[in-house]
């Protein structure tokens, strides 16, 4: 019985591994799809993103399935718990990779990003796959070192989500068009939030590997 | 310990209720924060956003606890599991409620809203508050009936921030400064966000109440 939990417990990690996988993946492709507004990409990533929210499907239901009969206690309750919140996490970055995806599909033929906010994108997407690729290596090799790497890619974002808004405010009236300014807006929203939703899952990490809440909490 | 475990349960739902009441509170007083410009209001707003938070966790201590003391199965297993999930939903929509808010403090004393948007606004507030009173009576209360009503306020809301772009493409170049536009893409968004993650407890709702997960699947 332990064994066959230990081997379970082993598959959920697993499962995170691979969701992390295709996240960092759609994040990349997003963000490609974004600089060089590449439809077809940009569709492609749209797509793939079914894929994601069919693994959290599976792997909510098998976590599930061991708290019923195997009704772990203790570290083991809170590892299968902890797979339950990260899978819904990485659910989420795969959605805000989408909606990077889908602002490419709404706008073109015409490019998303106006041509004076190109570098700050550039940097975001750089950032948006740095942390995807953090909260890859974090899944796949749990540590507390891998933590405030991600945090402090998670401020990057922070400060380039902050910078748009004073490039926006500096802007002189009508050199933008409304419908820029809102893409702007949004997009730059999304890379913020993929951010916080990789820090959520490296504080899941952070409390299964100390017992601490902590974390989780003070951050909020 | 069936007994004991049934008053757990029925404490969850109680903790469940009393989030939502907060919660409804908080988009309440938000959009009575935004609508007249009152920045104590929106302080206040921010600063009640942390109980919400802290009720979040306590719910989820207790369901962990009850995770490992009961080992529940079946149907009492899938209302602890729903429980958590809707407590991470609730959690986030006061959030919402606190960005709200935040647009307001940021922007003092001038409106975080332009008077050109203000009955649109006035609009989403309203279906703010009924999804969030409909997402109270529901878990006060729960059944299928609610469901439908959720779903509907949900789609006035998407509605709404759809009509947000469209007047942004259409008002004259030069005639919203781009920080506006700014704040109504994010408030817009907000509002929308809100809507769907009083759709997601909803799902929640009706998933414990027949055991089906297709909702949750279909309407990703």
């Amino acid at each position: 019985m332990r064994e066959v939990f230990r081997n379970e417990l082993d598959d959920l990690a697993t499962q995170l591994v691979d969701m992390s996988i295709k996240v960092h993946e759609a994040m990349r492709l997003a963000n490609q799809a974004l600089r060089s507004n590449d439809l077809e990409l940009a569709e492609k990533v749209i797509e793939a993103d079914a894929v994601i929210d069919h693994m959290q499907y599976a792997l909510d239901q098998q976590a599930a399935e061991m708290l019923a009969l195997q009704a772990p206690v203790a570290a083991d309750l809170r590892a299968v718990i902890g797979s339950l919140r990260m899978s819904a996490s990485l659910e989420r970055m795969g959605d805000l990779a989408r909606h990077i995806a889908q602002q490419v599909r709404i706008r073109y033929p015409e490019s998303a990003i106006p041509d004076h906010f190109s570098d700050t994108f550039t940097r975001m997407g750089e950032s948006g796959e740095k942390i995807a690729e953090a909260t890859e290596n974090l899944l796949s090799n749990p540590g507390l070192t891998a933590v405030p790497t991600i945090n402090a890619i998670d401020e990057e974002l922070d400060e380039l989500h902050l910078s748009i808004f004073a490039k926006l405010a500096e802007a002189p009236a009508g050199s933008l068009a409304p419908r820029h300014i809102a893409d702007v807006t949004l997009l730059s929203r999304y890379y913020e939030r993929f951010g916080d939703h990789a820090v959520s899952v490296s504080q899941k990490v952070e409390y299964l590997l100390t017992g601490n809440w902590e974390p989780y909490l003070s951050k909020k």
